[in-house]
């Protein structure tokens, strides 16, 4: 399947695209607003995946064009662009496309990291009422942290948890999401509950700062 | 230590009773609105721990005897009577005291469990708000199954978050937490932190809900 990863030259974007890459057969195209910097990033994944004996072409593109490209449109960009980049790239998804959007709303204070979701009442909901008919919208990858995610020497053993409306959107998102080693999907139900999803986010950080030698948390149910 | 649990009879009350008094020596107190039902609870416990050899004595008072007998006082209580209970048995202690919140506020619907705090942010923040003076709050214990904590045959192997604002409070309820097998307590910060913390309750019943084969869900950060 081929994924495009919006906003793929930032540090999510990094990490899935090097674990899909890595662990996966998957075509894996990044977009930039700025496609120099999107074929840049895609030859630095490409050295990273080839020092480690996996030669992949990964191709960089502006954002309309990569998800124009592809089925998968993953929305790799800060929460506050996710509603910006889906009307940027609107013309270029077609029924049957699926978008995946693993922001969430992330505030911080003097106390700590606080879930601070758009008035949508979620960035997966946000996403869910711009994205055109047609195309189903599916949150997941929230709450896994770009930095272990982009190590490919670092374990996962970790979920993730996929909310999404349309059944086969979700059944498709979570058949990317344990393509990747150590990477389990978790169904946590439709996009109404994609808020407590969303909050583990600002938790992660706050559980990491307060405790010794716990960063790049991730998060396993059992 | 003396722990009272207050709605000590009701489900996460028995889980904690049962697995402080089987796990430490810690002396654990029910407390409840009716001394009857407390007692009647207490004698269940103890049957139930005698049954796997640990000869305990817990007993069951009114709240407030059991509140003024304990240095450590769980609300083991729903949300929605926290605020009344901190209020009955507010005369019972005195500095040096801890109060103890497990509860989150969670609000059902058509479409899953949903976080729904109290007007002060959260459960925890609404306990703080309500304790008498010199007697902190500490938030913990919200994230747990109460069904596989009262059933001293199933392994845990998961965490739990503590919130509180005096690290003294906070450190006496790490150490209680880690005093049971299979538990690990992390420190999630202040009780401005509370929200994002009281949040995985909702989100472990929905992700129970739609997957098949997970329930009594707890989690592990790592």
């Amino acid at each position: 399947m081929r994924i495009a990863l919006l906003g793929g030259t930032g540090d999510i974007g990094e990490g899935l695209a090097l674990r899909w890459a890595y662990h996966t057969n998957h075509d894996v195209i990044l977009g930039s607003r700025d496609p120099e910097k999107a074929r840049a990033k895609a030859d630095e994944y490409e050295t990273e995946l080839s020092s480690r004996g996996r030669d992949v072409k990964v191709n960089g593109f502006t954002n309309e064009m990569a998800a124009d490209r592809a089925r998968i449109v993953v929305l790799a960009v800060p929460p506050y662009h996710v509603a910006d980049t889906v009307e940027s790239v609107e013309d270029s998804l077609s029924e049957g496309d699926v978008l995946v959007t693993p922001a969430a709303g992330v505030k911080r204070d003097d106390d700590g990291f606080h879930y601070h979701p758009p008035s949508a009442g979620s960035v997966t909901k946000l996403v869910a009422d711009a994205a055109p008919d047609g195309v189903p919208v599916v949150g997941a990858f929230h709450n896994l942290a770009a930095g272990r995610l982009a190590d490919l020497d670092a374990e996962l053993g970790i979920d993730t948890l996929v909310v999404a409306d349309d059944d086969d959107a979700k059944d498709t998102v979570v058949h990317l999401a344990e393509g990747i080693d150590g990477l389990r999907a978790l169904d946590a139900g439709g996009i109404a509950n994609a808020a407590e999803v969303e909050s583990v986010t600002p938790l992660l950080i706050n559980v990491a700062r307060h405790n010794e030698k716990m960063h790049d948390l991730g998060v396993q149910f059992r």
